[in-house]
């Protein structure tokens, strides 16, 4: 009888082409796959609920995988993929899901953790975690710009260009400029962004522009009248991939992988 | 005229075969070498304060380097090669050292950092700098026992195969097993190892033979009889390289690269 997984999934992305399978390319999606052949000896998809790009991380990926058959426990199905998984990606929890599960279309909503370092020089330790900023930045203003960029509003100026959505109306729940506790010492800084659902670039386009903002070369008002354009143009430039971590996708009850 | 240089970097030693030039293989020494000659047109000879093995780090490290020319600032020099080096590999200070520098010979102490982990589950943001241990260790044991290392003793029983030193005798002045604020959850745990030098393998000897004791296989005070048999068949196996980071070089007064 098929029974169908939610798994989750953590990832340091840096070294594959990202999630979804791309012939003769490393990437999350492909190795997971093959992860699971080479432990189970079945061929199964692995939908994740939604691609990260070459060189994004993942904290709390989610994806959906249907087995045609599958005796043992969850927990024997964790460790026999992980025991065929490279050291970059490890499968945290697996959870029986209703039959129907999809990992794409019944996720609810998505929180993503970008991270940056204010340092001049550069870090070897954090170079594949952190996006660097070599000049110090107005933390204040940028949360003040980033409390505008929560609501229900139209993302288009958010939006690269590529797989276009039919609506660029998305609710953003929360949108807060994180400085560690050490921040002084360390210049580490966390952006998390939650919203029911994201458009194509539209975090590291987030982050591009309150750095902006807390380079002082825009007050954080500009953040509405970037709003306002609707045309990707007048917001700031996407912020480079390694900062980036898919840090937790969320479900409606009864679809939640707990 | 010549001047001589102490140069400290840091680097991830993950994606290198070690400190030291080895004909068709990455390594730090070649590197840096490799991004002087790029950014000054200098042949130069970097000799490091010892070698690094594979995988190794380094948060400190120091070399000695004689240019035939160079008539800009260190700071121009720095800027240079920083330039010209990988994001791996970073020259956080350079300093002009009086002319017969020599940061092997010259060196009167050094300071190594080993990370752990220890946790169950794989960490693909910590595997590239912590051992992993995937059962709980008795850290008051540990400490114990780390103690007793310290001293003025033969270290024989603590030196891998390879480059036999003259005397296996040492200073080790410090030795600490310090957990992280965060333990309970992190599980990050670092042992720190302190000397007026080093015999091949030491540190990794001293944490593989102190998890042991954390694990309760042996008592704290199997030390003192693993030390008194002077050999190595009685010591615990290395730990990996990935843990170890060199994290400081002590030069003498008037030879500091301060």
């Amino acid at each position: 009888m098929t029974r169908t997984f939610a798994i989750t999934i953590a990832y340091d992305g840096t070294d594959f082409a990202g999630w979804q399978v791309q012939p003769g390319q490393a990437t999350i999606q492909g190795t997971l796959q093959h992860a699971i052949k080479r432990s189970t000896k079945l061929d199964v998809n692995v939908t994740g609920s939604g691609r990260t790009d070459a060189g994004v991380h993942a904290l709390g990926q989610v994806a959906s995988c249907r087995f045609p058959t599958w005796t043992a426990s969850t927990d024997a199905l964790s460790k026999a993929i992980n025991s065929r998984l490279p050291e970059t990606i490890v499968v945290t929890e697996v959870h029986q899901a209703p039959s129907d599960f999809h990992a794409i279309r019944d996720a609810i909503g998505k929180r993503y953790r970008y991270q940056i370092q204010v340092r001049h020089q550069r870090d070897p330790f954090e170079h594949r975690y952190r996006w660097r900023l070599r000049r110090a930045v107005d933390v204040a203003a940028m949360q003040s710009a980033a409390a505008k960029i929560i609501g229900h509003r139209d993302f288009s100026s958010f939006e690269s260009a590529g797989a276009r959505r039919k609506s660029s109306v998305r609710d953003v729940r929360d949108c807060q400029v994180l400085p560690a506790a050490d921040y002084e010492t360390s210049g580490h800084l966390a952006i998390e962004v939650e919203a029911n659902g994201f458009l194509y670039n539209m975090v590291r386009n987030i982050v591009g522009t309150l750095v902006e903002v807390g380079y002082g070369k825009q007050p954080p008002e500009w953040i509405d009248e970037v709003l306002g354009q609707k045309n990707r143009i007048y917001a700031g430039q996407a912020a480079p991939p390694q900062g980036l971590f898919l840090k937790e996708v969320y479900y409606r009850p009864g679809f939640e992988p707990v």
